[in-house]
């Protein structure tokens, strides 16, 4: 059965281990192939401290600019851009101060846990 | 390994069963976890004709407006929509005539061929 959700009916909530970040859950775990997707909206200066995921992420940048981590890696990055975390890396996020960051997540369904490395 | 692409660097493919649409490779079939990342651009009044796909798509509208057809139901879609459209299920797009429709389409990295209906 085909689901066809309107943006402004789902929910942003907040991401308790941000920083002035939320996450907005597009399809849920378990509703399809093996994945699902959300997406994260953070505040101009907001973000994620330095942490760690059990499963990998596939990311897309929606709107605005950001400074991520990634190992001892850091990128800047915009609107267009991709972002392939694999599992276990240690990331972090930190939103640009002149406009909100929004970027689409995709994640496997397999069970996850995140860990504060700071 | 992690990987940050610019999205000016990954160049749009045409659709051939589509009208003025095009594709770009977000991530590639077999990088990660079992699904991967395109993204469609759709020429105002452009689109694909009806047709089945072997795998399921989770979809985020990333800007214009479209009807697309799942089903028997037609729906009119817009920027931050998400569409989940089930393997085999028919389905088509029709980009508003008012600007360009892009969206957002990720897939299980299982075999898939387009069968057109029209």
């Amino acid at each position: 059965m085909a689901t066809i959700r309107s943006g402004s009916d789902l929910p942003l909530e907040p991401v308790s281990a941000g920083e002035g970040t939320q996450r907005q859950t597009l399809t849920h775990r378990g509703s399809g192939a093996g994945f699902h997707m959300r997406r994260f909206v953070m505040q101009p200066g907001g973000g994620m401290p330095r942490h760690t995921n059990q499963v990998e992420h596939q990311q897309y940048v929606l709107k605005g600019a950001a400074r991520i981590g990634v190992g001892e890696q850091v990128h800047q990055v915009q609107a267009g851009d991709v972002v392939h975390i694999p599992a276990g890396e240690p990331h972090w996020y930190r939103a640009s101060p002149d406009g909100p960051f929004e970027f689409l997540c995709v994640v496997p369904d397999d069970e996850d846990r995140i860990q504060l490395l700071e």
